[in-house]
């Protein structure tokens, strides 16, 4: 399937037209979707006359955006317009259609990109593995006995199997990062408060971030800068300078390092060798210290379960048999963790934030292992991990948990080891430096060492 | 007893000497404090040591501060340097001495005041009565069978006994403000972030404010100039700009109204009277509703218990039977507070404080009651107010609970009634204009309207 800068491109020197990209992403999606299972809604009405309005208006002469009849598709936890917002439960398909569409669908739309449809993933973000009791499991791509992770697991594979060029997803503590890693696809959770999440249905405000999913760093680069500025709708989202990427590749001078401690622990061999290839290729030699990163780990599960308890409480009150068996004990356990708890773990985020911030003072990316090992079984509970039997599901986040616990901005890269399936590396930079992180990227695209991977159409 | 202002020009005219004022002072409490039980310690030599000093600098023709030779006393939770901060615990005198004064400690030695010693207080700030169970009782300097309030008590009744001109307090839901009114003396709660809190032992971080009380509008707001800018020590201290207090009591075009609803019910008529007359003396006509702040009032005590619980939760485990009993059932009730709720009560507290911002744009100023009654007795348990009977000691905060839950800047002013106990009524300004609540206090003083009720020595 082609790239989002490739279909604009194409429609531009009119080698095709919205409205023939449009028909057959819903083609592909009708014939596959059946056994991929990413989409819970599509929107083939609706996505066919944005296409024509597009044609029309390239036709005419008139200006389009720098995504325009680009096909999208976004997590089902985004409003859109006339459509319930399911946030993947069962509980939510009482609710009214939504009235508006969340801001970054809105942007996204503006930019000329068509909205296909909405995604699955696991019941109200909690999980990274999106096996979900209503709605089913989302395969992953590359090996359907194999899970695609989660929570934003059905944009990671929708992208990944070549349905959709982008989709949005949210992370709060690994859920754009880690299906991207397990579907080998780009997966970017910028700085906390970067993007509006107005319209989004939230898990825990003060750890969740959107972001995109593409098949190359340009494709998130543009997304990225469509979706950026501040957003009245949107308190947290700051009023930060709009950046303009850098994908020129030239890194000279950038100091990069690799983390080690809690993050040179606990992955397999290919994702190992993934984390060499990287740091061989961008020059990265030091290493660096994020100190107590097992307890960042420890407080963000502690604010996650407060949180998210807190603003499930009237649902875990009058409608607990409707929850997914696998998020409702999650849910309950958080709404009896002590406030004493819960402020302990917020102070030592600000002192974790603290030291961390102190890192970048010498150093301008650290890189870490997105996941701890490529996709597991859908049927896998258990895995060995340096000789230690370790549960899977918390343990995907391993390694995303402490950086999204301080709002970090975050791309995991492809990468391609041949035979092997794909995993991700993380790409981290200080808060608000998106634009180190484009320019790392492509230069590793540049270099052939990440690469997405996508099912052949 | 004389007020700072007063020492400040006899000293400077060769009328008297620092180290006759200090004498005097320490004479003063050495007959009197064994029944007010104001003072937990006494620093007699350092305090003898400093007036000379002053005096020496004088004499040499050196430059001296705004507040050379005046004596002070601080509420047992900042840190003198050399001396155990009690915090009025039993616990904490199991302490090292502080390294370091507190920094507002720092700041009004360094303008010349002279510090005489530590003050009674509720057991870690946690009441609103002075009744300590390791420290005993503040009796009230007016009606020693009645409280001084809390939980700077002895801070209140020092100022009111006339033994010092000028204390510091701390104020978390009314511990400046409830004493300031039942002790007949001005109690001053700066916005929230406004002095630097280094060096004093917390109670409830989101909540804590210090501040001063005094004889004179004029003593107020020279030690709040003393005491204001941004400090190292203390991240919450905000670098806003110094302000100059504006006394002149000229309040043309101030818009002053009158909170009601909550505000304007459950207090007695000594009350009432007390916040008419200052109603009408100010031109206030107009009322102005700040809505839910019962629910405000509720919110506060959530977030106090919950960060307080934190704060002592290793002494909770450890030295449960080393607590005052008044507040160690309120810190393990706190301890068990689910952070569903803490989080609910700090989400509320957003939408409550932008509701009061949108007042703020139409009126400077908002009068409301300090406590619904005069002092009560020490052994009174509950009181009858409009026809309901109802717990004393958590109702005294009933008015000052919603306005420090979102760091608004009040000053209770004392108001004379003849033949009654003095009661307070705050002046409430919006964040950070506290030139305002000076102004108006400054119009209030002039007319005779309020005015402090000190001891005759």
């Amino acid at each position: 399937m082609h790239t989002a800068a490739e279909i604009v491109q194409k429609i531009h020197q009119g080698e095709t037209t919205a409205q023939t990209i449009v028909q057959a992403t819903l083609t592909r999606i009708s014939q596959q979707d059946e056994h991929r299972n990413c989409f819970t809604t599509v929107l083939n009405s609706s996505a066919l006359e944005a296409s024509a309005e597009i044609d029309r208006k390239i036709a005419a002469g008139e200006t389009v955006g720098p995504l325009a009849g680009v096909p999208f598709a976004v997590k089902n936890l985004f409003d859109i317009a006339g459509t319930v917002t399911l946030a993947g439960s069962k509980i939510n398909q009482d609710h009214p259609p939504a009235k508006q569409d969340a801001t970054a669908i809105a942007r996204l739309k503006a930019a000329g990109a068509i909205l296909i449809g909405a995604l699955n993933m696991d019941e109200y973000a909690y999980g990274f593995v999106t096996i979900n009791h209503h709605y089913g499991v989302t395969p992953n791509p590359h090996a359907p006995s194999r899970i695609s992770g989660g929570s934003s697991g059905g944009s990671a594979a929708s992208v990944a199997a070549g349905l959709v060029p982008l989709a949005l997803g949210s992370d709060t503590n690994g859920s754009i990062r880690v299906p991207a890693s397990l579907c080998g696809v780009y997966g970017f959770k910028p700085t906390y408060g970067r993007l509006s999440r107005a319209g989004a249905f939230l898990f825990s405000s003060s750890l969740d971030h959107i972001g995109p999913f593409a098949q190359t760093v340009q494709d998130i680069a543009t997304t990225f800068e469509v979706l950026q500025g501040p957003d009245h709708r949107d308190p947290i989202c700051t009023h930060r300078p709009a950046i303009s990427p850098n994908l020129s590749g030239d890194i000279e001078g950038m100091k990069v390092a690799i983390a080690t401690d809690h993050f040179a622990h606990g992955m397999t061999t290919t994702v190992a060798q993934a984390l060499e290839k990287v740091a061989t290729a961008i020059g990265a030699i030091e290493t660096v210290t994020l100190p107590e990163s097992a307890r960042a780990r420890a407080a963000a599960y502690l604010i996650t379960a407060s949180e998210g308890s807190q603003l499930h409480l009237a649902r875990l009150q009058t409608r607990l048999q409707n929850f997914d068996p696998a998020t409702c004990d999650r849910f309950l356990a958080g709404a009896m963790i002590p406030s004493s708890w819960y402020i302990q773990a917020q102070r030592f985020r600000r002192w974790y934030r603290d030291q961390v911030r102190e890192i970048f003072s010498t150093v301008d990316l650290i890189l870490a292992p997105t996941t701890p090992c490529p996709a597991p079984r859908i049927d896998q509970t258990t895995m060995e991990l340096e000789g230690k039997v370790v549960l899977i599901r918390p343990h995907l986040g391993f390694y995303t948990q402490p950086l999204s616990f301080i709002g970090l901005p975050v791309l995991s890269v492809p990468v391609y080891l041949p035979g092997e399936r794909p995993v991700g590396i993380q790409l981290i930079a200080r808060p608000h430096d998106e634009a180190t992180i484009f320019n790392a990227a492509a230069a590793l695209e540049q270099k052939g060492i990440v690469q997405a991977n996508i099912v052949p159409s």
